[in-house]
């Protein structure tokens, strides 16, 4: 069996990835305006291109949700991994690879030069498989200190 | 004297932006294209409102930059603070407490139901200014686990 198929996701697809993200914030006790509010969010923000979407496997069963800005520093564009999801029965199949993989090619195939993303201490699969795909929180190498997400409501 | 003056940077400030955003970087050993070329990434980003700049004190001696997106789980936008400089010598007089209070007021203006950024172990005072203001980086409550800024080169 080769690499789980990813595709990237057209409008018609909102429904599922709806559904995705609202499993999502649900199974992590994270707020959810429910899978056919995002979904209609979605059908929105997608054909604007305010969003790019990649799903994985047959339910579909992964979702990544990426964002696109242009770079600040530099000519081209940066990239925000806003969301990374894989439905709890699918995961250790290499989907969540997969989607990464999918994405780092899609972001460079649309001029990124960078891409960054939050991530919980706790979320150590999460974390193992982005520092194997070459993401770092620490600055000045790998032993350096490590950066922190910050947020707040408004 | 009351707080320091903040104002919202228009194209014509695109100099002095660019000149704080090189200094940000040389300060800190990072990479910059320079403040010229800084300047030209301005006067594109700005007018396309790309990118939203505060800027505070008389040289400006402050600048923060934000970045507006549609939210994905709500209606309204997400805000992200990218920079925030001060020069060295006009530190410890509230420049930076002021430039953010106004951030935050006018990404609500805009629109913003929240904000994140990214900030190092290391900024200890930048990070106690952004505690001080209600954000975190920690997840369930004042001694939840951190969540970590990662990001890679493409």
């Amino acid at each position: 069996m080769g690499a789980p198929a990813v595709r990237r996701a057209e409008a018609a697809d909102a429904e599922a990835i709806g559904r995705l993200l609202d499993a999502f914030n649900r199974e992590f006790d994270e707020p959810t305006p429910g899978a056919a509010a995002l979904a209609e969010r979605v059908r929105t923000l997608l054909p604007a291109g305010e969003l790019t979407v990649l799903l994985a496997g047959d339910g579909p069963d992964a979702v990544a949700v990426l964002r696109f800005r242009p770079s600040l520093w530099e000519e081209g564009l940066d990239s925000y991994l806003e969301e990374l999801y894989v439905v709890p029965e699918r995961r250790g199949r290499g989907l969540g690879r997969a989607i990464m993989e999918a994405a780092i090619e899609l972001a460079r195939v649309e001029g990124a030069v960078a891409m960054d993303l939050g991530t919980n201490e706790t979320d150590v699969a999460a974390r193992a498989l982005y520092e194997s795909l070459g993401f770092s929180h620490r600055e000045d190498g790998p032993d350096g200190p490590p950066n922190y997400f910050y947020e707040r409501e408004l």
